[in-house]
């Protein structure tokens, strides 16, 4: 029985060297070694082939790189076995940073002052204090709470907004299509950490920028996203921060990867962006993670971290 | 007996008002009043004139607006009574948004992919983590704990180095001259919250520069300085950005303010200039403080935060 690594557009053989040194007595293949479909037990996969699994009648898991699953899901000829997310301490680390820096970027009027700057003009104006600043989380799975925590602990209010009722130490929490409204006129800055599904596809639009509370931030409220780029309507978003409903916004991820150069959003000053390495899924923790959820599987253990296809995540 | 109010530049009124509203049983007057210099106890003053004390025999105290009182130690004519330093829980708060604001945008490289934006390229460079990078803050009074315990709850390495020996959990100290290249040494970000002395003066200079360590953030070190400009020498600032000395810097204090438009400090890609306004002192926590001050002296006890004019802070 085996382990197939099937990862697309990504180093294969690096990763199937980790796995081989952190599963000795396991048998780990690539798609470039000779083996029976009818052998793999798990498969571990990024963007994987349409025929990705044709023949694999012992497959007991699929094993997911990314953090999210969206397009995984969406796989033709998904068989029905238990799909494991990859939740990563150093990912979510890493995630955390970045919210944190573009949070404070904008709390601190960033924009504002590089505009003086370009113009050699040196005028006093305040930023707001953190503790002044809401910071709205969308999605509070492993990801949005350790920000909200990071948030609150260095002076933000923080409130969160989810599917259902989450409860974390001093951050206002939000649930459900009913309290949304609620959730975005208590926002200055909103972040974007939620799972792709269609409910959430679209939902950074201009009835939800427009619903934002305004008057903290000079300029207008923002909008951080590291989530997926199917949360978000880019001509929305330029016409926003166009007619002053946004006053800045950073994104990691875009409609199309790699952003189109003919974008107008490279060219706005208001607008941030990063080419979607807010956090990256990093291969020693991967292997590290992975090994050990096949290890306590073969032990007779249950699987953990299993995705939930009704929810989508 | 009276407070008078002798603030140059700053709305002297409004903070009358505060102060009359505050103390409603001591006379409070500003220089605009009549009144007899004999009969004031306690002066509370920002940037005083040369002859701001003329007259005042019975004076008990000087209260100073501002946090750092270098320019106020060397008043020609500065009475020999105690001077209170303020120590404002806000304008703590405020230093430590401005700081982590600027150490994450570093961390995060955010000058890199702003010159990809600005070239449209989509180039997937990876930011270190948080706890990859030691940030080095030099002066650990109430100013740099505060950052130094937020920096470390957020994921930071943190180190400290001050005159003498600090403790602060999770925050390596290290104390006095003998040990400052092996703090340097341990430095990517060095942040700046040193008070102004004659010891500490033109301290941020190449060779303090030459000293960090490189290699953790693509560009090289980073300087963050929102102390006072007494602290840096401009030039050397200006050569370690263009020989890649300093990878990037944060300036919130110059060594003229506001900072000429002839500086070549305006113009770089790699400097991020704002004016002086990383903390700033508020009306109401000031009124706050030291009407309580004033009050507590009135009723027989000691005063507090007195500035040690030996050592100058």
């Amino acid at each position: 029985m085996a382990l197939l690594l099937h990862l697309t557009g990504i180093d294969e053989a690096g990763w199937a060297k980790g796995f081989g040194e952190a599963m000795p007595d396991y048998r780990v293949v690539t798609r470039d070694d000779s083996f029976d479909p009818a052998e793999i037990e798990y498969i571990f996969v990024w963007k994987p082939e349409p025929d990705a699994f044709a023949g694999m009648s012992n497959l007991k898991a699929i094993l997911s790189l990314g953090a999210g699953v969206d397009a995984l899901l969406e796989h033709p000829a998904l068989p029905n076995v238990p799909v494991i997310r990859f939740v990563d301490e150093e990912l979510t680390h890493c995630m955390s940073d970045y919210v944190i820096s573009q949070v404070t970027m904008h709390q601190r009027l960033f924009t504002r002052y590089a505009a003086h700057q370009k113009a050699k003009v040196w005028r006093q104006l305040y930023p707001p204090a953190s503790h002044e600043i809401s910071v709205g989380i969308m999605g509070l799975g492993v990801l949005g709470t350790d920000a909200a925590r990071k948030l609150k602990a260095i002076g933000f209010t923080v409130n969160g907004w989810s599917r259902s009722a989450k409860s974390i130490d001093g951050v206002e929490g939000f649930a459900g299509d009913a309290r949304f409204n609620d959730f975005l006129a208590a926002t200055d800055i909103l972040v974007c950490l939620l799972p792709l599904t269609d409910e959430t596809r679209g939902i950074l639009n201009m009835q939800t920028f427009k619903a934002l509370r305004t008057g903290r931030l000079v300029g207008g409220p923002v909008l951080i996203n590291a989530a997926r780029g199917g949360h978000q309507k880019e001509a929305d978003i330029v016409a926003a921060l166009n007619d002053g409903t946004l006053g800045a916004v950073s994104l990691d991820v875009f409609e199309v990867e790699p952003l189109p150069r003919t974008s107008p959003l490279w060219e706005l000053d208001t607008c941030f962006i990063t080419p979607h390495i807010a956090a990256i899924s990093n291969e020693q923790s991967g292997v590290g993670y992975f090994s050990q959820i096949i290890a306590d599987h073969q032990a007779g253990n249950g699987l953990r971290n299993i995705v939930d296809r009704g929810r989508g995540y």
